[in-house]
C-alpha cells in the first residue's frame, strides 16, 4: 500500500484539478491530514480499483484517476453528518466506508475507494421506478397520480396535494408509493420482478434484494403503510395498497455498490442506455422526465440551492448512496454513509459540488454549439470524384463542378448545430445545383434535424436543385422519415449514395451530360484516341502497335492483384476498370475510362502492386510490357522520350489534382 | 399580403416540425381557422419580418422562419388569457399583439409577427438585474441577502425566510428590490444608469425607460414600497429603502421589444456574449447562476411542471413578455399580453413548449458527447511533413515515425469532451515518442481540458514523450494554464508551432537525428547526389554537367513567382527553399534540402508557376532550361530518357505520398 500512497500525495502536490485562482495550501494540508487515514482505510478495503490494477501494470493512471483519489483524499477527514438509524439495519454500516466512481456516457469508468461495498438503493430507486412507471403508462397517466412540483417538506412527510390527493411528485415517499403502484404486473412478485431487472439492466449487472434490510424496512414501516392507505383513499392506489407498499420497501432495499450507481448515473447520461452493455433500460424519451424531478426535487427540500450551486440533477439515499446525473456526458456515484440533516450523504454532497466546480460540469454552463457541425466544405471543381476522365471532361469539370457543393458535416445533429447548415446553404443556393451532405462522422440526429433536411429537399427541388446523402445508413431515422414525408416523390427527391466518390462522381456525370452532346460510345477507340499515344503520328503508332498485347476480363475479374511484380502498363480499350485497397472491396480509389492508362506506378518504380484493379464491365485493353518499354529506349528512342513524357504529364496531372485535394482536406 | 399568407399557408401543408406521430389534421384546421386573422393583424403591424424582406428579395424563406410562422399561425386563435389591470399603462395594450423570435447564440436571428411592437420588460428584468449584482457583489455577499430556493407563493407575496427575512428568490417581488439594493452605484440615478447600460448591452441597441409605466408604477406601487421597507427592517437593504424601490419601478419599466428578448436570451445562451456585437452583457461565470433561478423560479408557482415540461429555463414579466435560454444554443423572446392566473404570457408558454418539443430542446434530453473531438487521428509515417526528403530520410521516416502521432482536435474542449482524448492516449502512450494536439478547429477550451493537457504533460515527460501543440493561440487559456502550472520547466516542457506541418518537421528532423550518424553538411553536393542525376556516370555527367546553369539567391529571395512561365527545371545545391501559396506567406506547401529538384511540374506541363518559391537560407541551385532540355532529346537522347525516368519516379514518390494522405484525411 505504501508505493500506492506514495503517489497519490505526489500526485496530490501536483494538484491538477485546483483552480489556479484558488490557494495551494488548503488541499496539501488536507492530503497530509489525510494520509494516514488512506493507508488504513484503503488497507481495510477488499476491493480493487481501476487505479491499483493499472499501477501493477505498469500502466500510466489517468489524470482523471488521479483527481477522484485527490477528492477522495481530501474528503476523508470530513466525518460531520450521522449514518441513518430509522432501520436497525442501516445503523450497522460503517460510518468511514467512502467510494467514488465517475463514468462516462462513452463509458469509461473511474473508481476510487469502497466502490465494491455493497449498501442498499434506499431512495435512489425512486427515479429508476419513476421512470419504468412512465414507460408503463405514459407521461399524461402518471402525472395524474403523482405530481412534479418540489415540495420544502422532508422525504418522509405525506404532502399530498389537499384538493386532489395527489403526492406533489415521485422523489418523496408518498410519491414513490403511489409510483410504485403504477407498475405494469399482475401480482406483486411480477411487479417486483419487473423492477428488479429494469434496475440490473441499469447496473449491468444482476441485482438482488439484501433481505434482512427489506425485513427491517417492512417491519418499522408503519408510516409508510399510513400513506398507501391515505394513497388508496384519494384513489391514487388501486386495489388493495399494502402489496404495493411492500414492493416499495422491496425497491429501497436492492443492493447496489457505488460502481453500480455511476453505471446507472452513466446510463441515464446516455439517453437510457447502459454505456457498458450496450442494452437500453430506460426508453430515451423519458429520460428527460427522470431528470426533471431529479434536478427539481431529487435532493429533498434542498433543489433550489442544488441547482444553482452543483446544476447536475441528483438523487441521494439514506444508505449513504448519492447518484448525480449530467445529460449527455456522465454519471456520478458517490457513496458515503453519514447524513446530514436533509438526509443526504455529507461527503456525497461535497463531492458532486466539488466535481461540478472543479470541472466546470454545471448544466447551464455549456460551451456554445458553435458551427461545429459543418466539418469541411468544397466544391466538385476543388475535390472530384476519383473517375479519371479524359483532358476534355476534366476541363469541363474544372469550370463547371463548382455548382456540386459538398457539406461534411459532423456531431450530433439537433436543432441547434443544423440550424447553421441550413443557413449557410440557403445564403449560398444560387451558386449550388447539387449538394452533397456527408454523414459519415454525424454521431447522431434527431427529429428536428431530419425535418430541416426534409424542408432543404422540397425548397430546392423545385428550383432543380438536388440534395444528395452519403453515408447515411447509421442514421435510419433519416430515410424512415423522409420516406414519410415525401410520399410519392421519396423515388424521385430522395438520393444517397454509399459514399462521397460515388456520389462527386454520380453528380459530375451529370454535369458533363449538360455538357457534351457526344458521349464517348461503346465503340473501340483508335490507336491515336490513348491518352498515352494522343499526338502519336500513324508512322509512330505503326512501331508501337506490334509492341501492345491485347487483353480481355470479364466483369468482376481482378486485372491486377495486390502484391503482383509490375511488368506492365494497360491502356483502357472497352468497359471500366477501377482501383479498390485490398481487403476492402467496397473503398474505391479510383476508376478508369477508355482512353486511360492503369497501373503506371508501380511500372514506374517497380514496386510491386500496391492495389487491385477490378473488371466493373467486360474489359478490354492493351498492354505494354517493361521489357519491350525498356527495348524501346534502345531501337526507339525519341518515342520513348515521347512516352515517358506522356507519362510525366499524366502523373504531373494526377499529383496536381492530388495536391489540389490535400488542400481542400487539411 | 396575399402572396405571403398562401406561401404560409403552403408550409403549413408541408407541417414540417409537426410530430410523424402526430395527427396533421389539427395543424391544418388550425391553419385554416386562424388565416383570415392572420391577415389583417398582419396587416396592422408596421414591422417588417425577416420572412417578408426574404420573399421581396426572391431569396429562399428559411424553413426555420416557416416554422415560426407555422407556430405563430397555429396560435393566433388562442384567446385564453386577461392582459395585467394592476396599473393603467399595461391595461392599454392590444390584447392581440403576438411576436416571436428565435435568436441562436451564433447570432442567426428569426422573427415573426408584432417583434418590433414597444412594452415594458417588468418581471423580466429581475435575472437581468440580479446577475448585475452577482458581478457586484459576488456569489456569497448576494446570497446572504437574496436566497434561491423557489417558492409555491405568486410573484408579488412578500416570502421573506422567517429567520432571516432573507427573501426566498430573486426572482419574486421582495428577492427583486433586495436584487436592486446589491447594484453598485453612490446615487439612486447612477446605479439606474449602470441597470440600463447593461440592459442595453443585452439587447445590443440603446434601451429607454418607458416613463407613462413607470409612474404608473411608482403610483401605485405601495406594496413594494412595504416590501421594501420589510427588507429595510431585516437589513437586506441599507440605508433609505425608497430609492432601491425607485430603481426597481425603473427597472421594470424599461421599453424592450419581443426582438430584444430573443437576443437578451441568446446573449445569456451565449455564456453572456451578445452575438450579435460581440459585447459582453454578463460575466461568463455568472450566467449558470443567473440561469439556475430562472430555471427554478422563473416561471413563479410553476417552477417543477416548466421545467419537467419544457425544460428550458424562462422568466415571463406582465406585460406579455416570456425569455427563455436554451444554454449554449439559443434565446426564445414571445410577447403577448394575455397573461393566466400565474401572470405568464399564455401564448408565450405555450411557443415555449411547443418549441421544446417540436425542436427537441429539452434541457435534459442532449444527445451524448461522444468522442468527437477527435477529429482525426494519424501517425507521421501516415502523413509527414511537406519536407521533401532525400530517399534515406524518407526511408527512416516511413518505417520510424510512427511514434509521432497527430491528434486533430474539434469542438469544445470540456472535460466531458476531452476525457476520451486523455483515455485514447494513455491507452496507446507507449508507441509514441511525440504526441502533436492540433488545435486548429477547436472552438473553446475550459479550464478542466486545460488541466487534462497539463497531466499529460507532466506524466509523458519523464518518459521523455513530448507534447506540441499546433495552432493553440486563439487558446490564449491554455498556455496562459500551462505557463502557471508548469512554472520554470514551461519553457523546456511547452512546445508550440504555428501549424502541423512546422511540428511534424519539427518531430521528424528530431528522430532522424537520433536515426542517423552524418548529417547533410553545408558543403556543395557532388554531382551525383543530386537525386535527378544519382547513377549517372561520369561521362553522362560530363555531358549534363554544361547544360547547368549556377545561380545564388539570398535568404528571403523568390526564386520562383506564381504566373511566372516556367523555363527551368532547379538543382538544389546549397540551403533550403519553400513553396508557399501566393499571398499566404505563412502556408508552406513543401519544403526542400540540397540535392532534391523543384519546379519540375510547370517544367513538364507548360503551365504557368502555380506558386512562389522562396529561399529559406542564402540558396545555391543548377538549372536546366527547357531549351537544353529539349536539346538533349536530339543529341542525348539516352540521357534524356535516364532524366525522364528520374522525374517519372520523382513524381510517382510524391503522388504516392499525396495519396497515402489523402486517404488518411478523408
Amino acid at each position: 500500500m505504501q508505493s500506492r500512497c506514495v503517489q497519490v500525495c505526489i500526485a496530490g502536490a501536483n494538484g491538477w484539478l485546483n483552480r489556479l485562482d484558488a490557494s495551494k495550501s488548503k488541499v496539501q494540508s488536507l492530503a497530509q491530514s489525510s494520509d494516514q487515514k488512506f493507508q488504513t482505510g484503503s488497507g481495510d478495503s477488499n476491493q480493487t480499483t481501476y487505479g491499483m490494477k493499472n499501477r501493477n501494470q505498469k500502466e500510466l493512471t489517468s489524470p482523471i484517476q488521479d483527481f477522484l483519489e485527490e477528492l477522495y483524499r481530501e474528503n476523508l477527514a470530513v466525518k460531520d453528518g450521522e449514518t441513518a438509524t430509522y432501520i436497525p439495519e442501516l445503523a450497522k454500516a460503517n460510518p468511514d466506508w467512502f467510494g467514488i466512481c465517475l463514468v462516462t456516457a462513452n463509458g469509461a469508468v473511474y473508481e476510487v475507494g469502497d466502490t465494491r461495498q455493497e449498501f442498499t438503493i434506499q431512495s435512489i430507486s425512486k427515479p429508476l421506478v419513476y421512470g419504468l412507471a412512465l414507460e408503463d403508462n405514459g407521461r399524461e397517466a402518471t402525472l395524474k397520480k403523482v405530481g412534479v412540483e418540489p415540495t420544502g417538506d422532508a422525504f418522509n412527510s405525506i404532502s399530498l396535494d389537499p384538493g386532489t390527493g395527489r403526492p406533489r411528485n415521485p422523489m418523496i415517499n408518498a410519491g414513490a408509493i403511489a409510483t410504485a403502484g403504477l407498475i405494469a404486473g399482475k401480482t406483486a412478485p411480477s411487479r417486483f420482478k419487473r423492477v428488479l431487472e429494469t434496475f440490473s439492466r441499469y447496473a449491468g449487472r444482476e441485482l438482488k434484494v439484501e433481505d434482512t434490510v427489506y425485513r427491517s424496512e417492512s417491519e418499522t414501516g408503519h408510516r409508510n403503510r399510513a400513506i398507501g392507505h391515505m394513497l388508496r383513499n384519494f384513489d391514487k392506489l388501486t386495489g388493495d395498497p399494502a402489496p404495493k407498499t411492500e414492493n416499495y420497501f422491496q425497491q429501497c432495499s436492492i443492493s447496489v455498490n457505488c460502481r453500480d450507481l455511476g453505471v446507472i448515473a452513466a446510463t441515464l447520461a446516455n439517453r437510457g442506455i447502459n454505456p457498458l452493455t450496450g442494452k437500453t433500460a430506460l426508453r430515451g424519451e423519458y429520460v428527460e422526465s427522470v431528470l426533471s424531478v431529479m434536478g427539481t426535487c431529487g435532493m429533498y427540500d434542498y433543489a433550489g440551492e442544488w441547482l444553482y450551486n452543483v446544476g447536475i440533477p441528483a438523487k441521494s439515499g439514506v444508505a449513504g448512496g448519492v447518484l448525480a446525473v449530467l445529460p449527455g456526458q456522465l454519471g456520478i456515484g458517490v457513496f458515503s454513509p453519514r447524513l446530514d440533516v436533509h438526509g443526504n450523504s455529507v461527503r456525497g454532497i461535497r463531492i458532486c459540488q466539488e466535481l461540478s466546480r472543479r470541472l466546470d460540469l454545471h448544466l447551464f454552463n455549456p460551451p456554445p454549439v458553435g458551427t461545429s457541425a459543418i466539418r469541411l466544405k468544397f466544391t466538385g471543381a476543388e475535390f472530384g470524384s476519383s473517375h479519371v476522365r479524359n483532358l476534355q471532361d476534366d476541363q469541363i469539370l474544372r469550370e463547371s463542378a463548382n455548382v456540386i457543393q459538398v457539406y461534411q458535416l459532423q456531431g450530433n445533429l439537433t436543432f441547434a448545430s443544423t440550424e447553421p447548415v441550413v443557413h449557410d446553404v440557403l445564403e449560398n443556393f444560387k451558386g449550388m445545383d447539387y449538394l452533397i451532405f456527408d454523414l459519415r462522422r454525424v454521431l447522431s440526429l434527431n427529429e428536428s434535424a431530419g425535418h430541416l433536411f426534409h424542408s432543404l429537399i422540397i425548397k430546392l427541388a423545385p428550383l432543380e436543385k438536388i440534395i444528395v446523402f452519403t453515408h447515411h445508413e447509421h442514421l435510419p431515422l433519416l430515410r424512415h422519415m423522409l420516406k414519410a414525408k415525401l410520399k410519392g416523390k421519396f423515388d424521385e427527391q430522395f438520393h444517397a449514395f454509399g459514399d462521397n466518390d460515388l456520389a462527386l462522381e454520380w453528380c459530375e456525370n451529370q454535369l458533363l451530360e449538360k455538357f457534351t452532346d457526344t458521349r464517348v460510345t461503346a465503340n473501340r477507340l483508335k490507336m491515336a484516341d490513348y491518352q498515352l499515344l494522343h499526338d502519336f503520328s500513324a508512322a509512330e503508332l505503326a512501331v508501337v502497335q506490334p509492341l501492345l498485347t491485347s487483353r480481355a476480363y470479364k466483369r468482376g475479374h481482378e486485372i491486377i492483384s495486390a502484391g503482383d511484380e509490375a511488368r506492365e502498363i494497360f491502356l483502357l480499350a472497352r468497359g471500366g476498370a477501377s482501383i479498390y485497397l485490398p481487403g476492402e472491396k467496397r473503398h474505391r480509389l479510383a476508376s478508369f475510362s477508355p482512353g486511360m492508362c492503369f497501373g503506371e506506378m508501380a511500372f514506374i518504380d517497380g514496386a510491386p502492386r500496391s492495389a487491385n484493379i477490378v473488371a466493373d464491365t467486360d474489359v478490354e485493353c492493351h498492354t505494354l510490357s517493361l521489357e519491350d518499354f525498356t527495348q524501346l529506349g534502345k531501337s526507339h528512342p525519341t518515342l520513348k522520350i515521347k512516352l515517358l513524357e506522356h507519362l510525366c504529364l499524366d502523373l504531373t496531372r494526377k499529383l496536381r489534382k492530388a495536391n489540389r485535394e490535400l488542400s481542400v482536406l487539411e
